[in-house]
């Protein structure tokens, strides 16, 4: 399946539609496969002892996703997460940015599912992974 | 199970620990049973159309988890989330705060299980609901 | 919202669509709140020391919600189980049978949400906790 | 991390302690990475119109992740689930064996993660994929 954006064009758009939050993500890599996600870590990502709390991880893998979703079904569809199971596995490294793996399993008429993989830049082993749905709404006319 | 903090206590912990984000939470009430959170909703919790985002939802639920079983283990145990699965039901209401209401369904060694139901403040139907684990790390001697 | 199957329906239509396991399972009760079914325990839902297996808890919190949908949109339509996330939190008690308690928590166009307790019969605490998702496909004309 | 079991002793394994089901598993292959395991399709489990139920795959990624747990700490040790998170997102083919690769993302101290993708048997799409974490009790002394 030909993908309808490029890195460029989702970099864009994300900047576009959440400028509260563009800043933070970076659109490393996208193809028919997968798509990777940069995310930069800041003083109000972190917890106690330096590390990234969860809902910064949970906003990592959502963005993650979604965008693998506009980038086979292009910018004009608005969907919207219906369900997040996520498991966070180990401490990500103090101070690093951490990078998402994130695959489209099903793109269908409704409903599309993906998973994610998040490491610390650099690191080997998975700070935690991520199950999501989406609901995609019908265009209108 | 008596508890070992109390609302206001509980309020004072969150203060302490977590300075980037206590602002943002109240605790309503807290019982054997459930607890209450309330989760004011300013500019950074939302998304184009004044919607809260899935990632502040996601938060309001592992603080309302969190804080149960502080509740009934005390201040000082270094709970962490291993996991959580969150389903978005219904958008939340605009320019509205957010009340979840917590369960600890299990609390044992080393796993602490609950679940969560979050309504727009004032509304009659959830917006989001969650499961969650927690992990117990073991008292330092 | 009324109901749109009684008890006695619900349960001759279980026989009738799933004849494989509609004996292991019983609907006790069902109202505008929720339902409450019950699964016998035979030998082949066991593990080794007797303890019922996760798949036939899984079964079990799965034809809850089910059911729980067609007592609201009536026995025409045909949903199917998009996602499930379950937490086993006790051993159920051995050569007991489980009881179930299940809310609606959505019952969208396309979605319904549910949520499920389950218990040994007769006992107190939970042994497991389910949050599920049905995709409800669009009437044929 | 060098393997404690090899395909032959977690097959024999399983049929000395699930005799009720171990029928119906067969380990195809493990190694470091990831393994593979089939699940005959017999008439229980089946739903109407021929297509494989969701406590039959659930069942599939439980023993899975199960298997590859074994395969990293030998037979010893009485692992039990304490979560999984599925997702069922295509209709499996009728009458055809279903086969899943798991993977473990996490073997921890007191738990262990793992995600799994199932197939039918030469399709070329997963039909569902599942998050689980299970619990590994301390050895006895």
């Amino acid at each position: 399946m030909p993908l309808k954006m490029s890195r460029d064009e989702l970099q864009t758009f994300l900047v576009k539609a959440f400028p509260q939050v563009s800043d933070d993500f970076e659109v490393l890599t996208v193809n028919d496969a997968q798509i990777t996600v940069r995310m930069a870590v800041s003083d109000r990502n972190l917890r106690p002892g330096g590390t990234v709390s969860g809902p910064s991880m949970f906003s990592l893998a959502d963005v993650s996703i979604y965008l693998a979703i506009l980038s086979r079904i292009g910018p004009k569809a608005l969907a919207v997460t219906t369900n997040c199971s996520i498991d966070f596995m180990r401490k990500p490294e103090s101070g690093r940015a951490l990078v998402a793996t994130a695959r489209l399993l099903k793109l269908g008429r409704v409903l599309a599912v993906g998973d994610v993989l998040i490491y610390s830049e650099g690191g080997g082993q998975p700070v935690a992974r991520a199950g999501l749905t989406y609901s995609i709404p019908p265009e209108r006319a």
